[in-house]
């Protein structure tokens, strides 16, 4: 049996280390939040309290904290994990973060004989907690070797995208700029329609099986019909996502015209005190913008 | 058997002509290219030389031709159609127009005691030929009772979206919105992973199955890496369809944002003397402006 150190036990997270625990791996937990490392425990893991505890032993290091400062904290901060790690050891970076930021992690914690996989993930919470993640991968072959039992309890699809670090973060990131893109679109075209007298069940049925459809416009417009932004994703994700693209961007000197203008939808949204609704709740912007209502008082 | 005059035989007007030819209805044909006039005798139809003729003993007169002002022109211009149909006949007006010129256009027509539908298509040349289009329709149940047997013969899906003439134009307009975004968030995408050292079909293949996907990455990105922009859809008709949802947007007093950042990237690739270029084609804008090349010299 393999013991696991998960640290970022949220929404995503204790979904991901429940199936660990399923899977009859040992899994120590960290998180930020005593309450979720109760609930860790009360699921047969191991509650810890602190990064450093949850390293200690373990063969791999899970990270699904919210963003690159949070990655950087927990391995390198003060009581971080990495010193803790044996060598050989494997960290496994599932967090959405710059891939100039995974190949930089990736350096240091080779320069201290660990290994490292860049490991993004896709799916929302659901597929979280039921193993069926899809997930964008990049590392050493060595380190696939060992993590390969895990890769294999909590997706159903794990795309390898080659032997560097930061490959598999630029993967997730080229996915969030078309998903990030294409929720404004759904916003956009369903408010216009709404604008335009069209019944909006209508629009959003042939939508769904034409030219104008999209993953993103089928999953959240029901949100929109539903007039429920009960948050399964929320705004301020993609101020942050949508922010890794546009810094990559201006990185590498690539224009972004397209995200940047819905970006700033998303930043409207927020704003106006929305940041936490679910991301289908930009719709909100443009009923504002264009003072039409989609429901009625 | 139903006589249908039919004006606009270009890629999409030709094909559907021939199907109803195959089924049995006698078409009187007219283009302002005498070389197709002549195909559409040569398969059988009734080649004639202006739209007064085609319209002379139609049940029904489809017109297929470019835009607005050639529906203006062709029904109500010198030797317009309108004025030979006999009362109670229908105009089937399959072009993409703005929904408040279908709506004057059909106000137009019912003053002389005749009939319309609105009934923009979606599905491209092969599914015109095949009887298999998408049509987004209105218009009053006395025509579509009139019209039925030409519906059936030409799509497979017949989206009913109410009585009034505008309302299938706005359905196809809320379609162009999204399908034209979507090219532009495929380029920009597919552009930047170039950008980023991806494997292209790589990257496709995942966004196939991932959030990230629409209808129009999954059609459009196969010319992107065969590197072939033979016209299927070509970008000049995205300068007409995305201009006809801003223009719709200004009189309505509706702010579209992402349309607009849209519809600036086909400015550029008209701009550029790519306009008769398949769409997928504005991926070249983002070549120029990102500085990267997506395929070898």
């Amino acid at each position: 049996m393999t013991t696991i150190g998960f640290i970022g036990l949220g929404a995503m997270g204790m979904g991901m280390a429940r199936v660990l625990l399923k899977e009859g791996f040992c899994v120590r937990g960290y998180d930020v939040m005593p309450a979720a490392v109760d609930r860790l425990t009360e699921a047969g893991g191991v509650g810890v309290s602190s990064a450093a505890e949850a390293a200690e032993g373990a063969d791999l290091l899970i990270l699904m904290v919210l963003n690159a400062e949070q990655v950087e904290s927990v391995l390198f901060g003060e009581e971080g994990a990495a010193a803790k790690l044996s060598a050989g050891s494997v960290v496994m970076v599932c967090s959405t973060v710059p891939p100039a930021f995974a190949r930089q992690t990736a350096d240091r914690l080779y320069a201290q004989g660990l290994e490292m996989i860049d490991a993004p993930v896709s799916g929302g919470t659901g597929r979280a907690a039921d193993g069926t993640l899809s997930m964008m991968t990049s590392g050493h072959p060595a380190a696939f070797e060992r993590a390969e039992p895990v890769l294999s309890a909590l997706a159903a699809n794990v795309y390898r995208l080659g032997d560097e670090c930061g490959q598999g973060s630029t993967m997730k990131m080229i996915n969030q700029l078309l998903a990030g893109v294409h929720i404004v679109s759904a916003a956009e075209a369903m408010a216009f329609a709404a604008k335009s007298g069209m019944d909006l069940r209508t629009v959003y049925d042939i939508i769904c099986t034409s030219a104008g459809g999209s993953w993103m416009f089928q999953n959240r417009v029901p949100h929109i019909l539903e007039d429920d932004y009960t948050p399964h994703s929320a705004v301020d994700i993609w101020i942050k996502d949508l922010g890794i693209v546009l810094e990559t961007g201006k990185a590498e000197r690539f224009p972004l015209p397209l995200t940047a203008a819905a970006y700033q939808i998303y930043v409207a949204a927020s704003a106006l005190g929305w940041g936490r609704l679910d991301d289908a709740g930009i719709v909100k912007v443009y009923e504002m913008m264009g003072n039409v209502k989609i429901h009625g008082e």
